[in-house]
């Protein structure tokens, strides 16, 4: 399972002073933090607002690599400072994120293709997010044709159901993990799949509970990575067990503390 | 969600008591309980070596039924006692259980058929626990073809992939997900599924956990019932969590009270 951590962004605004400031400390922190509790890759975010967005991403990778050993995940919507971040990075890295519009496969895949990297695809088209069980896995399809004609391998790629929130979008949840099991399905190698947890309980009062019990229903539907927050370590026993209960991990009886 | 209370049980010390002293308390107790704490049905078993378990499977639910409103799981491997604990239940019951073996569902279904009642089916034949995903589902199918002949319809039975602990059998915990989910698609309408939750973490240090995830992964592939500890209120929140994340209820900020 990727576990990637959330929290290394500019729209926090810790980071953003370490960004100004050029400060590595609270990077680092942030970072070890994360990895600490389990995080086996990072997203890197430089937030919006930036005059120099290709250096600053390069500076955060830059500092988190010389501090970790983990996954980085190029957080951007601006292709070239995506291509920054990729060109520093020491592991292979994943491209956060396509949607299957035309225009950004278009610009994203052939980056994924020359970067010889991972690249989330979001269930997202030109009509917006795909709401129904078919039309995401419809998108995930046509993402991964597309990715095919630029010669990105289809196991490069993790597709998004797109989880939103339940106060707002409670029917489409049980679409996502549905879509999520059929990706699984679409092509041979398989397509990675991945989420954005932390949306599901955006706004709500019971925010742990909710992105426990979808987290343990979504790997039980195939899911191999979520952007998620480590630092929850209620959610982390979950994951944990439910890599056991899956027969990913074996089983002890001090598995929780492994 | 059927959530069957599993406490009410002549193999439990204070039950076997109030059994051998006609002592109502106990048990309306045992059943007020475990009804509060949200169970909307509770198994019935007089446990072994009892003179006369026909009458004691009657005074049982009669007793349960004189102070509570639930459905009455009827729990004994003897078919008299069976007949004689379905013969005094007001609301439509469940025989727990049958398996695939043939004098099981030739003794049984006939049974089930006559009381017009929901019978548990066990991925269990002649061989022993079925391991596997494919022969669980073949199991699963046979029963239904059984069943189909003694005029019992596929919406009466709960088929239940059978779920060992992890300690003896962690490889086919997938396989019991998967299992569940394939069950529903084998029939129109869909029969139930069911599973004797707690044995996933029988002699396990970390039991209520393992109880909680692996009913949440179960519920995400259709799992409709439960024979589980309703006073987990952990487990409990985990239930009400997972239904809102279907979709099958309602969320609203409030929902863990509900």
């Amino acid at each position: 399972m990727l576990i990637i951590g959330e929290r290394i962004n500019g729209q926090f605004k810790k980071i953003r002073k370490a960004i100004d400031d050029r400060d590595e400390k609270p990077m680092i922190e942030e970072a070890l933090s994360q990895v600490k509790a389990g995080a086996n890759a990072l997203d890197i975010n430089t937030g919006p607002g930036l005059d120099n967005p290709e250096e600053v991403m390069k500076w955060m990778i830059e500092t988190v690599q010389d501090a970790t050993d983990v996954v980085i995940v190029v957080d951007t919507p601006l292709p070239k400072t995506m291509e920054a971040g990729l060109g520093v990075c020491k592991r292979t890295p994943v491209i956060n994120s396509t949607t299957a519009e035309k225009v950004r496969m278009g610009t994203l895949f052939p980056i994924a293709h020359e970067y010889d990297c991972n690249i989330i695809g979001l269930a997202i088209d030109e009509r917006g997010v795909a709401r129904e069980t078919e039309a995401k896995v419809e998108l995930g399809l046509n993402m991964i044709m597309n990715a095919m004609e630029y010669d990105v391998p289809s196991d490069h790629l993790y597709l998004d159901p797109v989880v939103l929130p339940i106060g707002a979008a409670q029917d489409q949840l049980p679409f996502a993990i549905e879509a999520a099991r059929t990706f699984k399905s679409l092509s041979d190698p398989q397509p990675n799949t991945i989420v954005g947890l932390s949306n599901v309980s955006s706004s709500t009062k019971q925010r742990s509970i909710l992105n426990r019990v979808y987290l343990a229903m979504l790997m039980a539907n195939g899911l191999d990575a979520a952007i998620m927050d480590p630092n929850d370590a209620d959610l982390m026993n979950v994951l944990k067990t439910a890599e056991v209960l899956l027969n990913k991990k074996l089983y002890a009886d001090g598995y929780l503390r492994a």
